[in-house]
């Protein structure tokens, strides 16, 4: 749509709107949970964003130093809320939380420090210290990462000695590297932590265990002798967080300080090994299905900017040159912009299924269930490779959305940058992506050396034997064919199960060596992993009511599954699965589908029914108001408050005056 | 190298340059344009190391306000130094400038302000006005942007209306997207701007002029009556500058105001049009090709600190069990490093060529020569290409290395991200990626219709027929054949030629309909920048001297072509172009050079020889001690100046003692 006049943001928004026609009511149903649980949702975000100090949007202006105070301060207003609230229910006390925008002090306290304790506390240690804990009274850092060592816990070297005389550990750093780095809330919030410590009995190293160990005076909040403590300094992300460091000196607590749930130290030092513990991996499991689900939302929320401020942009000529183009418009823009919808989709899907297949193990374990092996290994494989492909894809995702609004993309205002910020380090934190795709890899090695598979995620491969045929064609003859969902299936099933057959074949001809084989497993992991969101999203768009709002979301699953191709022709070329002139026909496709989508767009997005305070953007308003977004902002800017800077008189006047 | 001892970062280092079989500065000279220019590089950035402001590296503590302010005290003592210490050279200042690592307020009156001044005033304008200028009297802006249009400036909607009467002209912002947005230095430093607003004459549009208004008092800086002037607020880089807006309320400037070198406006209102001016396009060559040296640069940056940060780090265990890996040792890290390690290389080598055929090209019209608009038109439409490709692939470049270096990389003090968000603005502007592709793909298929073609980077295409046959194969049978560079030329060539043959056709059957083909003409500009980037490495390589570093950088550009051959794999596996055999041996290829490269990988990165300072990483000194600086550094966070943060007493107190 060519457009003449000026300033018609907020008009060209509502124009998408009216063109489109989906009800994305039907669809926030989907992604909220149901009416109920999206009521409530937004029921408790209004309670922030009327609350005069947790409303508080203003994180740009401030630096890490600055975010951190002010973060006490919220985290100080968020606990009297929920105490005076009566907000007791986890999940309204998420969302409360994360209505914040950005995490604090306590998240770690919150999120690890309390849970520690409960899983892995005795009955002893758990009465004791959990009412402490959830009132605040103790404050907990989770220090397992240290200086030298991070993803490889075994390396750990931080040291625990048991001192049968006192029946005390003595905790100590004994090396540069053995400095506790970066855990959340450690640096100046915490007054205790929970710590991992290669112990010591008799001098026999019996391997990393958990203590708990006080780093201040509950009294003044100074360090306790033998306690190094402080903050790392700024980071890319969570400058509201004290990610602290802290050396011991030789710091002593009491036996029952050592996390006892499972492994035990006897008063005579006897050591008490732990039972194997299935249920450490099912909480990976969890974090990494909710990861899954909140990388979901963080791409629902930059493409929700990035299409609004796209449809109510113009820019760029018209050819008859009478008017100009709405940015959206542009066919390159569609092609960046509209996979990234489908991605945040994909991810909703396949992380509520992950979500659903934990609870229902859980459930297996609770009531006594033993035959859980099977399932808990498919689950920790599959989110492994889920989260690897999604931290990566969402985050570049959220910066392509930034770099589609152009220079207003570039300003704070557009919250865009902060969103990437906060959510970047999904990279790097609960496994690393070139650890998680191994995992992933191995697993699926595994499976295939033991067929047949009954899980759902690897059945496809007791077919392997039919999709090692070099003789097998995709049956696409018309561009359009590339929109049947099933013959994509079996294009991505085709695809992943070869790369597997040919690492396994790799594997064997290094003689296992994995480091020589690690680019391949990464492409196993990144086959498998589209195979599976493909399949999440193609069972989500089934499980829709008809309507239009099926058939645009069948469109998006298309163009999600097109795209996937054209990113790895490789390995759909191979041995000509997809001839020459099939990719010709997928790349068709998915200009085909753009205008298609595009007529919904807007509204696919709208369907996440995020508020104007929660994007927190100039940009991404509801109502387009773009322009006077980004002017009334300029307000806030403490260089505004006054016309002539600070530095004039000893900076600028010198040189403008010198020979006047 | 499996590494069993602690704490041996620096040796670990050391023992990779000892390794290595090439002489760094052998490449030096290559990469700093020979030892004395590089001699005096290294002394000018001492200069700044040891000055007692301009050494400042803590931006990372300041917030935007901070930033500015603490810039303008930069500023003067920047000025100050080129006076006091007699730095008259051009290239003398320009290294000084970057030295300081991040923009000020005055960067857009050097970059921008004065050679406007230069090339537009006339000469009396030049007479009045450069002296000012020069010696910082008066500081100016750019100030072209406005809040509804960026890269159109056709759109813009600024009006200048001519009054005879006075002989002056009325400057004014009709609407609320007319106001100029994002100028740098604009919002509280500069007191004059070079603006550009639509010019009325007797009610007639004659286009977008460009006119030197005066913004603020030079006596005591506060905004001129009718001047509207402010900063738009914190940004994803460049911090230390006000960015800024201005609106403009009838605001009177002398018709000896606008700029007058090249358009006219005589006293009785006639428009004098201007000459064509091919000298504009060569400033635009000029400026992209320096912005495509920069991008090799700061790639080189970030790739020499994850280099060694790779080396130096320990991390996961060996299979044995006996000890641990370096970093460097996986395959997935040097199959995502060493490649960055190529573009930096690639893009240093294509951006001294682009500088070099700008600067004879603007010798042939110094002497008046006028057979120059072919070579003009294809360095415009190469720097085009090549800068769109570069800035989105250094960008992200940059963040990869951020991710390889885990935790670490995610604090501030490792650089990365600072380097990522000073750079990341290159995607948008001097022309955002889908401007800028266009033109380049409009220039290829431009020369494909008017063939035989002269120019030196198109001339592959008068044999586009030999390469549309579609029974043309690659030659390759064993993997050591894709380090055979002609081949790879070859290669590139045929991709190439084909996309642009399917662009001309596809632009024929949409009737010319640019953006019905722009996903097709991105591929183009894409295949095109490669080549280009390719054979400007083959060159590079190829003038090297006999010897260890000859040989090596012949295996860095292999890879190179080999990555980027798997980058595309639809494209040069069209029409069986590349068998499927043939790209396992390409990735076979990749797989055996990475072992071959690492060898050398510290040593081909020290190259740039970089000092620690300029660097400004805990994480990549040269002597590999990271681990101590990572502790040091963590002195200068504020948070750490007192063991209590400020807001115990009233927001953790009350909760830690609540019932004691």
């Amino acid at each position: 749509m060519a457009v003449e006049l000026k300033d018609l943001a907020p008009l060209l928004l509502k124009t998408e709107r009216a063109n489109g026609d989906v009800d994305p009511r039907v669809l926030t149903n989907v992604l909220r949970g149901g009416q109920a649980a999206n009521d409530r949702r937004k029921e408790l975000l209004q309670v922030i964003e009327r609350h005069p100090v947790l409303s508080d949007r203003d994180m740009m202006f401030r630096n890490h130093t600055q975010r951190y105070e002010f973060g006490l301060k919220k985290g100080f207003h968020y606990v009297k809320l929920l105490q005076e609230g009566g907000y007791t229910d986890p999940v309204d006390q998420q969302i409360l939380y994360k209505a914040m925008a950005e995490p604090l002090g306590f998240d770690v306290h919150r999120a690890m420090f309390v849970p520690t304790l409960e899983n892995q506390g005795d009955d002893a240690q758990r009465a004791k210290w959990l009412p402490l804990a959830k009132s605040y009274k103790i404050l907990g850092a989770y220090a397992q990462t240290e200086l030298g060592h991070g993803s490889n816990v075994q390396g750990i070297e931080t040291v625990a000695t048991f001192d049968k005389a006192t029946q005390e550990f003595v905790v100590d750093s004994p090396t540069l590297t053995s400095r506790k780095w970066w855990p959340g809330g450690l640096g100046k919030t915490a007054n205790h932590a929970i710590v991992h410590a290669r112990l010591f009995l008799d001098g026999k190293d019996v391997g990393v265990q958990a203590f708990l160990v006080q780093l201040r005076s509950l009294e003044d909040h100074q360090p306790l002798p033998g306690i190094e403590v402080g903050d790392i300094g700024p980071k890319v992300g969570f400058n509201g967080v004290d990610n602290g460091y802290c050396a011991f000196h030789k710091v002593r607590v009491p036996r029952e300080n050592m996390m006892m749930r499972y492994a035990k130290v006897l008063p005579d030092g006897t050591f008490v090994k732990p039972k194997s513990d299935k249920l450490v991996y099912l909480t990976m499991v969890q974090v990494r299905a909710y990861m899954i689900k909140t990388l979901g939302v963080q791409m629902g929320t930059a493409s929700t900017i990035c299409t609004r401020f796209s449809a109510a942009r113009i820019q760029g000529r018209t050819p008859d040159n009478k008017g100009e183009f709405q940015v959206l418009d542009y066919q390159n823009q569609q092609y960046k912009l509209f996979p990234l919808i489908a991605i945040s989709y994909a991810a909703h899907f396949a992380g509520t299924s992950l979500v659903e297949m934990h609870d229902s193990a859980l459930d297996v374990i609770k009531r006594g269930g033993s035959s859980f092996g099977a399932k808990l290994a498919e689950l920790h494989a599959v989110s492994s490779g889920l989260k690897a492909w999604l931290a990566e894809r969402v985050s570049d995702g959220i910066e392509t959305c930034r770099r589609l609004c152009g220079g207003h993309g570039f300003t704070q205002s557009s919250n865009l940058a902060h969103i990437f910020t906060e959510i970047v380090g999904a990279n790097t934190y609960e496994g690393t992506f070139d650890v998680l795709v191994q995992q992933h890899a191995r697993y699926l090695l595994k499976t295939l050396a033991s067929l047949p598979a009954n899980e759902e995620s690897t059945k496809f491969l007791n077919q392997s034997k039919q999709y090692s045929d070099t003789k097998l064609r995709c049956k696409a003859q018309t561009s359009e064919d590339f929109g049947n969902l099933d013959l994509l299936l079996e294009a991505f099933q085709t695809r992943v199960a070869r790369i597997i057959l040919t690492l396994a074949s790799q594997m064997k001809n290094t003689k296992s060596d994995g480091n020589a084989c690690m680019v391949l497993m990464t492409r196993a992991s990144t086959a498998h992993a589209e195979l599976i969101l493909l399949e999440a999203f193609i069972r989500g768009v089934k499980s829709l009511p008809s309507g239009p709002e099926k058939h645009s979301m069948t469109h998006l699953c298309s163009l999600f599954g097109a795209w996937l191709i054209t990113n790895s022709l490789g390995d759909f070329r191979q041995y000509d699965y997809l001839s020459s002139g099939q990719v010709d026909l997928v790349r068709e496709q998915i200009v085909r589908l753009l205008p298609i989508i595009r007529k919904n767009c807007v509204l696919l997005t709208d369907a996440w029914d995020f508020s104007d305070f929660e994007l927190n953007s100039t940009i991404g308003r509801y109502d387009g108001d773009i322009y006077r977004a980004l002017v009334k902002r300029t307000a806030d800017e403490p260089l505004n408050k006054t016309q002539v800077p600070k530095g004039y008189e000893k900076y600028l006047k010198p040189l403008i005056q010198s020979d006047l």
